[in-house]
């Protein structure tokens, strides 16, 4: 694991675009896992700058959502949703070149991800319970490639969604399981902030535990952690 | 991971030969791991006569023994002794081409490999406890990289090394961790005869665990599992 | 480049399908290029032997034909019609793993490669006149892809394979041009016979010219060339 | 190759600087090749301080500059001391990671690099007349690893780095050649201004011939070449 700490969120996310960026450019199908949430939004500001000041073939960079929750009455679910407001569409990114995983799709979607020639490069963030995509503590477990997880009203998953957005989510969710992850070309975990430091100290220094899913990322032999100062004030 | 069940056990040795030879004939430095014990045999016969039906620059291929406990009163431990035995003397490796694993340089032993470049290829057996390496059940957890374990006269593994050899081990025992493992480009696990059958079950459709140590060797991008008939029958 | 002298045809075609097996059996989708013509043809007894004392998912290995010929009346054409008999009929190959290139595809053939991953490994033979694929000498630049060689009655080239086929070939041909070749992550060149004796020292001894088309290839960062000894006589 | 236009000077600088920082935030052993001159100079404005702003271990990436022309009575020749003063002094790089290709040691440099672990980018310049390191139109040749001019008072080379410098170089200057270059796992071509404008279309839609040596790198298997609008406006 390489380890790298940011002054501040800004050079942190100049850092994970000049990443995703790196794969961008070259001669090469690219194959990449973004992740949505917070995190990522300096790294998807910059990448949607850096992609208008510059021309090139797009057309061989392909994106594949790493997890799904869908919405009660939405064309899109949380993921494809968000992804869509923060960087696919004000880049304009193909929509040929956007392959969504879903809950119709996901059986087969680790299949599809080897038939394609792999993942180049994930980016993620870290879920202050440790979790990373959505393999949450007690609904994964290390051997999981694609999965999904039962949910619906009354379980806390689906609850927690349901107050988080003020929309019914379904009652599946999918989401790459660790072994989707772990085959990865290169693994980039941004964290930032410090509600974050407790976790980020039991990821990096921690066993490696199913109970803090994130730690199993550690064994990765290519990957980059970027953090800023108030994320990495406890190691 | 990739799975291939070989007929037999030549076939086997002739798959794990044929890996082993296509990095060294790399236009480059080839960092290799080998494993002694029973399994290899057969590929180290092979890649000796394939040796010495050849002619090409091995000055670039390196060599790294990925564990070792020391005989008292003898210049070479345990693994090294049985590496010189069933490969290195018969293929008249150089000298200086074997980087030995000892228990006064493990420490620094990851931060070598690293500067070294890495390694491109580990080949392991599998011990019937599920052991990789020195990786005991109990004597190991995910997140180590090359580490010791004291032991010494009374201790179980002392004792059980004491009656194998026939000869006092020193009270020290060092080995690559599952960090240092898992940070090789590629892994090849080569496994025969029935009484592994068990243990392949486990370690294969198990869920990964520390106290089946090899189980986080699935997890790794690019593992390649070599099993006979008779350690595949359980699967 | 990396140079292997094998002391005779059998150790040569032995190191040759350990190199296409060790691709094979990655945990990941390989996409091959292999040579027809004689120099393979021990390689192809191997592999086909090995194959079928060994069982595992080869769904994800597909095979991409570098060149192409048409023969008048005929569904195959030379290129294929060779590999199908020496190789993908004997060895059971799935009809969808084969990626046919003819002169309908051949346009947007490098664009179809680069989609599917690119090539992991190539094979080929080297030509007395230095060419490799169909890059022959006058008929090839460096800078090229894909491309196609108008001929016909009266043509050269045309003539020479009537002649040794004893059959009308089309009136165009087409081959992978030197840049598609250089694109691939490992080339293997075999070469045996005291027939490429001449050939062999002017190709890996001489200066990169576009007469001797096969003296790019010495430019590749990982390219193996595998040699008998006759075919090594002269360096 | 893959061609990329930015819009300006600054976006193909923070674009080449992300290219670099990936390689330099990968957990692993970094050989690195940079480039003295004036294209690169927004590029290491970039890096040095993001390197300020940024904490890791940076004891694992390795700097090797790919040319040399000694200075009369100067300590540094001409490229190293061009790269101290724009990058390795301002960016605080230790001393130990600086590996200097000399005239003295030049003849082992290819051999040093491969044991080493070979180079993971090599970022060069354009000349007007098609020369990248110091491979000058007649005055090297495509099978050339790095290798050594002979000049001295009355040459060409010698009166024309005597005016530009104004100070004595010294009698020979060592560069990589284009086997050393094409051997690394990635390039990268920077080239920015109208001045380059015609050397740029000819080297990318032109043949490959000695007599404009950067044709060569067209046919590498990973090459980025990024041009601002003014050095792209003929293609």
């Amino acid at each position: 694991m390489k380890l790298i700490i940011a002054k501040n969120y800004e050079t942190l996310s100049e850092l994970a675009a000049g990443i995703v960026l790196e794969k961008m450019m070259k001669d090469k199908r690219v194959n990449l896992s973004l992740t949505a949430g917070n995190s990522p939004k300096g790294m998807y500001d910059i990448l949607i700058n850096r992609l208008k000041d510059t021309s090139f073939d797009t057309s061989s960079i392909y994106y594949y959502n790493f997890d799904e929750v869908p919405i009660e009455g939405e064309r899109y679910g949380l993921t494809m949703g968000a992804l869509r407001e923060i960087f696919y569409v004000p880049a304009a990114i193909a929509t040929e070149n956007i392959q969504e995983l879903t809950i119709e799709n996901y059986e087969t979607f680790d299949e599809k991800i080897s038939h394609d020639g792999g993942l180049d490069l994930v980016v993620m963030g870290l879920g202050s319970d440790g979790h990373f995509c959505a393999n949450m503590p007690n609904y994964t477990s290390f051997d999981k490639e694609v999965f999904s997880v039962e949910m619906g009203p009354g379980h806390e998953l689906w609850e927690e969604l349901y107050e988080m957005l003020g929309k019914k989510p379904g009652n599946k969710m999918v989401t790459y399981g660790p072994k989707t992850i772990m085959k990865a070309k290169h693994l980039l975990l941004i964290v930032n902030g410090k509600s974050k430091a407790d976790i980020v100290k039991k990821v990096i220094q921690g066993p490696v535990t199913e109970s803090i899913p994130a730690t199993i990322l550690m064994t990765h032999p290519n990957i980059t952690v970027i953090l800023d100062e108030e994320a990495a004030q406890y190691l």
